[in-house]
């Protein structure tokens, strides 16, 4: 979890479960405080439109997050894995402090009332790839 | 997908699902034909560490496939998830046809044997995402 590249990077990918068992899959943008890593939801989600990653962080709280680099000279390439149980913080001070280091990562969020819940993983599983080479 | 973001990226992230029921995930670069995406193991796995992404797709064949964009200007974000079968082919002419569309793309792959299974996937839906502003 101390990887200088997993504090830097600006974006990762969160795999969740969906109900019928397929994984489900999107892009987002998080803080780490020690070994857990914080995800927000940019606006406040419609009743009727309650976020997939969410809810089934909610129902299958085991979660997977992956975060890469890519460029065409693959002797480059690495990617870090990070598996780990989900928590999501509907209010309360781990959310408040949360929403705070987002804040100072992604100054996108200022102007953000951040009012959706905040996702909390706790990472128990960290798997570095690199090129053989290196 | 016909979304020429898809076509031009260079890498996607595929996430598959583990005998424990946990979602998977790897980076992967890819080529498109029709409603088919590709991607190739680019090293024949040894019998003892065959690659759990294909192991994967034989059991769960449902995976999910991310393509997205990030800048710090949130207002360019966006992401394009792809959902279908996964079909593992280990040899045959569509394999050779893979090989060959990956080889066009990717030139890095022009010094590899290619020797391990392809992973197909036929696309069933197609998911694009932009910020409402767009």
């Amino acid at each position: 979890m101390h990887d200088p590249r997993l504090a830097t990077a600006r974006v990762a990918r969160l795999a969740t479960t969906d109900p019928d068992g397929r994984p489900h899959l999107v892009p987002i943008v998080f803080a780490l405080d020690g070994d857990t890593l914080y995800s927000a939801v940019d606006r406040k989600p419609k009743r009727s439109s309650t976020l997939r990653r969410i809810e089934n962080a909610r129902v299958r709280p085991e979660v997977t997050i992956l975060v890469d680099h890519y460029e065409d000279d693959w002797s480059r390439l690495w990617w870090i894995r990070l598996r780990g149980r989900a928590r999501v913080l509907d209010d309360g001070e781990e959310r408040d402090r949360a929403v705070e280091l987002l804040r100072e990562k992604y100054p996108q969020y200022l102007a953000d009332p951040l009012e959706g819940p905040v996702l909390a993983v706790d990472v128990a599983e960290v798997r570095v790839w690199e090129p053989e080479s290196i």
